[in-house]
């Protein structure tokens, strides 16, 4: 019998000092530790300190709460600190409206095994995707939005992200704006905007992009925050296009890219190497 | 002895109509001529056809009379043409400030042959890169520009480009805005943004880029119009960064962009595979 | 009632002459043809010339006459031609193992409708994927293919192809080599390799990639020849990598690639956009 | 008076065992050193630990005594280790022929800031470029070589790197095949082939690209080892071709990876970050 070995990973950052790696490192080590993966980072013009470290937890030792203390250290170096443990799997609920090509990206994905995650639930505003999603042996929950009945409806998605102890949600093309009230309350949401953000944030991204005649088109993927398209970019990816495409080939060019740039990001969401200050982004390698 | 033999490159746009194609190959091979490419692009949703064509024409054929031919031919199918001879070089003028990376650039690359046109003229607002092009052979004209003279500086490279005969100023990183009576006033001109426009257009785009924290950085070159970073694009390019990389690293990775970028531009428009209409190009491959 | 347009697409080769262009434009000119696009290509050293063109045929006139004509039209210009009808979609078997990625990638795209074609049969030489396959709908054919069976379930591969009528077979991840005499016999085969021909053909290339220490990993989509990983290249593409990545990781990472790359290689045949001479390629864009 | 600290960068590797991170790190700690970066990397299958780190020494301190010492350190924990300082800038010779791309491009960055380096001598087996590096103040030194007279042309070209104390070679389309001696006698020695190896070793890879008929041509700079073109891969870069580009094109589009590809290879090798081992490197971000 070969279970896999516990292991912590640490996202930490605050004002940068002498003996940060050490410090944290010795810490480790002291506790029979073994780091697999330490990675560090300086904004030297901001004076921060930014660290992904990763080790195995001595045999026996118990994850919670070498977690705990580790964040209790960490806080006497001044630093914040998030900790994951391998022996705790994220749990993701997808929200999706009508387009389903992120949907099956996803949660193929899944299925083949790239996210150390399980994915719990799908919710929709609509009904078109409740037999696919039944198909992948996963729950719908179909709760309906409009302008009446929003407040309500994302008290209902709230309640349900709270009853599957929800850790993540990704917007697959969900095609509703959560509110600021949402966000706040929620657990980290990820949203695919279908533009390379700045550029083309709104409505009908890639009707701007053919307009504007841009020889790129691209999409980006980011924290969903009270301003639309404007979070913490996570990641983003570009295609070429020439005068040839219209916008009915933009688009469906673009499915590929949004296809590629959310799930990347998600991967690196539930591998724990997104770090978030303001609103830019460290991520880990 | 064999010269090259000489070729036309026709580039026209219109209304759709069937049997463009048939008409204009069969105008040019009713005169002997022999059609080396030919590319055509339709506008559906606009009913536009354009096409650019180049051929040899008949041995001992004039070229000037036969491209004023085809013009008037063009315009008897409602098309607007321009129609360009490989007998008559390009002539090329430079503007640039302090910044020397596209400058050196575009000039070895003209002098490895790569352009078949002619550098006839450095611009510049300051001095500093004054014995770096009289190394390269290259006349070198400094009309400093201040908000006061500025009207007077533009007239003065007005009367220069004219004087020079010069048919395409590529701004090469000039930092200076050239007002709409000028732009109005000269031949073409390409200028090299330093992001991905429409993103960051305005100054300090590499600050920008960093304060938004995206993920891909870019170039633009694109004709210069009145409207500031507005103008039709004519290529783009994006190259990836990281948290890792400060504002002097994007500074430093963009010069690549903007040299590659502006180089792939000049290169397009100079074999007249570039045409404009409304705010967007077709780049004949 | 608005039923499409017929349309025709031709693609004709060879030896160059004046007045291709004009000829072929001209000819369907004066049969009330309406040309939607037209593309022509020299091979200047080869002498050689490539066109395709795409149009919509007269009112009322018979797609299948129209195409028998055009053909013999071709031959008198000593033309190779080979033409396709917007009214006969294309038939396309999947050939798979038990890799799905490009297996369901595929099948998505062919369900939301980007390819022009009916996707008649799933070939397999293991039962795996059957129940996936029933779920969208489609019949399975599990032939088991072994060292002293390869002959046998070759032929049935074949009367099976022929049974079907198809046009196209697409080797999804397909793990057994096929046969000269198979590929002689066959419709176009389309085959992905996991590497970035002609660098590690043959066996567990991305083993092979690792261990040359290869900065960037690909993937290539070919038609498949009697020479194994040696035929006409049709797409290609790769993505980054660095020592982080074990052979595992370029396993994951080499998923996305070869999606993609085998999905546009299959677009662009399904397109009529393909022409193979020798062992290159035209690529019609 | 603000001088920039003196830095070290010590690249180190050997067999994988627990604490390593937190021994390196607590050993500069110890000494008041005061880590800028530090990177890790573990080949599992191996059992290998890599690092680079980068740290401040304190006010005062030796730099030449605290590499030799960290040396020390290194090899009692099983490590091997280089260690380069900011007080010592690496000496670079560039080997030329007759292509002056890449020759430019590298100076051009150097002059520009880009390398923390000197530039000392350009070596040549042509006399071609010997004006154009003198107009950038740079010795040349013409030593011809012919099957004949190779042995005593290497035996020159050594005792010139020897006198002039280089550190580094640049092969920057040198046209000569290094011999094993000289390779074994000499500092560290980069190349730039034109192809994406290991597809198209040896002579004329582009013709050998455009034979094949890929869709992507590439360019590898890569140590040079005593097997041609087999050397431990440092960085890779492809770009997009057509069956329009015929051999020409693809030499023209080579000289801008070309001269990408070789810069980024030359800033990792000058920046320390890059480890070789096997055939394989580390190329530290």
């Amino acid at each position: 019998m070969s279970a896999s070995p516990l292991t912590l990973v640490a996202l930490l950052y605050g004002p940068d000092q002498p003996g940060l790696v050490a410090k944290v490192s010795g810490w480790i080590f002291e506790r029979g530790g073994n780091i697999l993966h330490a990675d560090q980072h300086r904004d030297m013009e901001a004076g921060v300190f930014f660290q992904r470290v990763e080790w195995i937890v001595a045999d026996g030792a118990d994850g919670e709460a070498m977690a705990k203390e580790f964040d209790a250290y960490a806080r006497t170096l001044g630093m914040q600190a998030t900790v994951a443990r391998s022996d705790r799997r994220p749990r993701v609920a997808l929200f999706v409206s009508k387009f389903d090509h992120c949907f099956h990206d996803l949660i193929l994905r899944w299925k083949s095994g790239e996210y150390a995650a399980d994915f719990v639930a799908v919710v929709s505003n609509h009904a078109d995707l409740a037999e696919a999603a039944r198909g992948y042996g996963l729950p719908y929950y179909h709760i309906s939005v409009t302008a009446a009945t929003k407040a309500e409806a994302e008290a209902r998605q709230l309640a349900l992200l709270k009853d599957l102890a929800v850790d993540l949600v990704v917007m697959a093309r969900y095609m509703q704006v959560l509110s600021a009230e949402f966000l706040t309350a929620s657990c980290p949401v990820i949203n695919i905007h279908h533009s390379f953000l700045p550029a083309f944030a709104g409505g009908r991204p890639y009707h701007q992009a053919y307009e504007r005649g841009v020889k790129l088109i691209g999409a980006t993927a980011h924290y969903a925050t009270a301003v639309l398209d404007d979070g913490p970019i996570i990641q983003q990816d570009v295609a070429r296009v020439t005068h040839r495409q219209d916008v009915s080939d933009l688009i469906r060019l673009g499915r590929d890219l949004e296809r590629l740039v959310l799930a990347q990001a998600v991967r690196a969401h539930l591998e724990h190497r997104v770090l978030v200050y303001g609103k830019r982004t460290v991520v880990f390698a």
